[in-house]
C-alpha cells in the first residue's frame, strides 16, 4: 500500500480512550502537514466505540463514521489501516484477526495482546502481506522496537533491560525523594493518574513482563513467553530500604532484564535493582522510561523518554501509520521481528544470575543475630561484604542489612529459605541484586 | 534488491582503516548468522584500499578481489552495495555518484561529505531507486538518523540537541576528573586515540556540525548546511571553569544545538554549555555521545552510547546493509530524509537565543572591576545573578565569574564588546550558556 496523494489511505479507529482520543486529534491535526512534507496521505474515516453516540468529537470533523459496532471499523471498505487502542485480549485480537484477514495493516499499543498473542498476529500478517505495527506497545514514545528490528541487525544483542513501567518508576523515585512509605506514595500516583485503581499489574511486574517478551523476541529473535519471566513486585521495599540504599551510592530502580547467560540461554526477569548512582538509568525519574541494549559488538546504548500518556503514545502510532502508508512496515516489507523466524526459547536457571545482593532483614533485637545469619551464609558458600546496622530506638523493629559479594540465585534462594526460618524476623527477608 | 538466498548481495568495501577493517571483519563473521536467522544473503566480494597489496586480510577469505583501483569496486558488476569508508570529500563523492548512477546502494559514514552534499546524492539515490544508508555518519552506533527518519515522524520535532563529538566529551570529562589544563589532557587524548594529531575539526566544533546539519535535516525537513551553525570550541576553557561549574551544580559540555526558535526560525550552534549535574547529559562521559529529542507532542527522549571506534561504526554500517538487503532502505522506499523535500534553512538571529549565562573573566587585580563590569551590564539591561569571586594569591591573574539572568546572545555580544575594552584582562572573557 503506497501513498497515493489522489486517494488517502483510510485509517479507522478501534477505542477511543486517552490514548486513542489524542490520536484521533493528532491525526487531524497534522494530516495536511504529513500530505504536504511527509507525501503522505492520510485520512481518519471511521472511530469504533462503545457509547459511540455520546463520544462524537466534533474537532475530528464531519467525514468521520461514528459507530458502537467495533468490527464493522475492521471490515470497513474505506479502511486500509485499523489502528487498535482498546487495550485487553478480547475483541481486540478478534479485531485484529478481522482485520488482517481483510488484508488490512493494523497498528496496535495493545502490550498484553501482543506478548500473549504477537507471535501469531505476526505470522498472519506476514501470510497476507499486512503491515503490523506495535511500536507504541513498549516504552510509549520510545522508538526501542524500531532500533531492535533495523538498527541492531548489524550486532548480536547479549542483553537488553530498562525501566518499562512508568507507575513503579515514580512510586519508586517518590518514595525515594519524600521518604514515605509505599502505600502512601501510591495513593499520591492514583491521585495524579499514574497508577490505576487496581495497581497489581503494574507494581507486581506483569505490565513490565509483556513489553520485556516484546523486546526480547525482537533483541534475540527467541519466543519469549511472559510465563518464562521471573517476576517480584515493588511493594515489600521499606523507607529504610532508600537509607541504605544511599549510604551504598545507590538507588532503587524496577529493571526488565533479558540477557544472554554464559550458556547461551536468556536469563528474564523483571525485578527491583539496587543500581548504582552513576549510571544513567539512575537519572531516569518520575514516570520516564528507559532501554539499554548492550551488543557484541557496540553499547551500552540507552534510549529514554516518557514512556506513556496519551499524547508521547500517539505520536508512536502516528509514525507506524506513516510507515505502513509508505510501504516499509515490518509484515509488508521485514520479517515482522526482524528475524526470519522465532527459535524457541529455555529460560536460563537460577544459577547463571551471578550478582552481588543487598539483604535486608527487620528483627526483633536478641543476641546472636549476626552470627545466626553469617553462618548460615557461610554454610552456603556466600562471602558477606559488609554489614549495616544503624542504632535504632524500636528494639521490637530493627532494619539490619548485609551486602554480599557476587551470588548465584540459587545460592541465594537456598541460603534464604534457611534464614527465612529463624526466630527474629518481623516481616521477611528482602534481597535484591546491586547492578552497574 | 531483494535479498535472494540463491544469489547473494555482492558488498564492495572502499577504504580499510580501522572502521572499514571492523566493518569487513563483521560481515564475514556474521554472514552465515544473517543468512539463517534474518533471511539476508551478503557476501563482501571486492575490497578497494590503497596500497590493497599490502592490506589482504586472510580473515575475509579467498573470493575477495583486493584492489588499489578505487573505482572499479564502484563499477564492480558483482557489487551491489557499497560501502564508503574512505572519508573527506574526494574522491569519495565521486565513487559514490558513479556507483549510485550504476544503480548501486550505497552506505557510508562520511559525514562530511554528507553534510556539503548530502542532499544532492540523496536526490540522486532516489532518481535511480537506489538506496543510500548513512546511519553511521551522527554519532556511530546510536541509532538516530533512522529514528528522526521512521519514528518522530508523528511528532513535530522542536528542538535536537546533543553530545556529538567524542574527542571533546573525553577532554571534558577528563579536565573535570582532573583538574589538569587543557594542552595536558589533550596530550592523553592524542596518546589514547581519542584525538587526531591535528585536533581542530574536532575541538574547534567543526565536526560536531556536520553532524549537527544531518541531524538538523532529518529533524526539520530543511535543508541546513554547515555554514549556518555558530561554533565556537572548547579550547578556552580553564581549570577554573570547572571548580565554578562545579559551585553552580554544573559541568561543561559540548553541545550541538537545533531548535526552533519563537520566530520558526532554526537556532544553530556548536558550544561548550553548563549543564545541570541532574541532567541525563552530564552523565554522558568519556568518548560517549547522546543525542536528545524534543516534540511537540512527545519528548524529552535521549538516546546514548559510544559515538565512535570501529566496532560500533561498523555495526551501525551492516544494519544499513541489512536495511537494503531487505529492500527498506530510503531513496529505495521512503523519501530519503523522511521529507518529500527539504525546504530552505534560514537560521534564527542571535536575539532569539536567550538563556542564563556564565561569564568568566582573569583579571589584573585593581579597585573597581566589579563596578565596571557591573555599569557595562546595566547600561546594556542585563541583569548579574551571582558573583563569585574566591580569594587568590596571584593578584595579576583572578578569575572573576559573573553569572547572569537570561539574556539575548545580541544584547550579551554588544555588552562584551564593551567590556573587552577595559583594562584590566589577562585573557579574552568566556561566556557560556547554562542549560537544564
Amino acid at each position: 500500500m503506497k501513498s497515493d496523494l489522489t486517494r488517502p489511505i483510510g485509517v479507522g479507529l478501534i477505542g477511543f480512550g486517552t490514548v486513542g482520543r489524542a490520536f484521533a486529534r493528532l491525526l487531524t491535526r497534522e494530516a495536511a502537514d504529513l500530505a504536504l512534507r511527509r507525501g503522505v496521505n492520510l485520512s481518519l474515516v471511521a472511530v469504533g466505540t462503545r457509547g459511540a453516540d455520546t463520544k462524537r468529537d466534533a474537532v475530528l470533523g464531519a467525514g468521520v463514521r461514528w459507530t458502537s459496532d467495533l468490527a464493522s471499523v475492521a471490515t470497513d471498505p474505506r479502511v486500509d489501516v485499523v489502528v487498535e487502542l482498546l487495550g485487553g485480549i478480547e475483541p481486540a485480537n478478534g479485531l485484529i484477526r478481522a482485520a488482517l484477514g481483510a488484508g488490512k495493516s493494523v497498528v496496535t499499543a495493545n502490550k498484553m495482546l501482543l506478548a500473549k498473542h504477537g507471535t501469531a498476529l505476526q505470522q498472519l500478517a506476514r501470510e497476507k502481506g499486512a503491515g503490523l505495527g506495535i511500536e507504541a506497545s513498549v516504552a510509549g514514545g520510545i522508538p526501542i522496537l524500531r532500533a531492535l528490528r533495523s538498527s541492531f541487525t548489524g550486532d548480536r544483542v547479549t542483553a537488553v533491560s530498562g525501566i518499562l513501567n512508568g507507575t513503579c518508576n515514580f512510586i519508586l523515585t517518590e518514595m525515594e525523594a519524600t521518604g514515605r512509605p509505599y502505600a502512601d506514595v501510591l495513593e499520591d500516583a492514583q491521585r495524579l493518574g499514574y497508577a490505576e485503581a487496581d495497581p497489581a499489574s503494574d507494581v507486581e511486574g506483569d505490565d513490565a513482563a509483556y513489553k520485556l517478551a516484546l523486546l526480547a523476541r525482537l533483541a534475540f529473535g527467541r519466543d519469549v513467553s511472559v510465563d518464562q519471566i521471573a517476576r517480584e513486585g515493588i511493594t515489600r521495599l521499606l523507607p529504610c530500604d532508600f537509607v541504605y540504599a544511599k549510604r551504598l551510592g545507590r538507588t532503587p530502580r524496577q529493571l526488565a532484564v533479558a540477557r544472554v547467560a554464559p550458556s547461551g540461554r536468556l536469563l528474564l526477569s523483571v525485578r527491583t535493582h539496587f543500581v548504582s548512582e552513576a549510571s544513567l538509568l539512575a537519572k531516569v525519574t518520575g514516570p520516564f522510561n528507559a532501554v539499554e541494549v548492550r551488543g557484541e559488538s557496540g553499547g551500552p546504548f540507552v534510549f529514554s523518554g516518557r514512556g506513556a500518556g496519551g499524547d508521547p503514545t500517539a505520536t508512536a502510532v502516528l509514525a507506524d501509520v506513516v510507515e505502513i502508508a509508505r510501504g516499509g512496515a515490518p509484515g509488508v516489507q521485514a520479517p515482522p521481528l526482524g528475524f526470519a523466524s522465532l527459535e524457541p526459547c529455555t529460560p536460563a536457571a537460577a544459577e547463571e544470575f551471578v550478582s552481588p545482593f543487598y539483604l535486608r532483614f527487620i528483627v526483633k533485637d536478641r543476641p546472636g543475630i549476626l552470627a545466626d545469619l553469617a553462618r548460615i551464609l557461610a554454610e552456603h558458600g556466600i562471602n558477606i561484604d559488609a554489614v549495616f546496622q544503624a542504632p535504632y530506638e524500636d528494639k521490637s523493629a530493627l532494619p539490619f542489612v548485609v551486602t554480599l559479594e557476587p551470588v548465584s540465585g540459587e545460592a541465594l534462594a537456598a541460603a534464604l529459605v534457611a534464614i527465612s526460618s529463624l526466630d527474629f524476623h518481623v516481616v521477611p527477608p528482602l534481597a535484591l541484586p546491586m547492578t552497574e
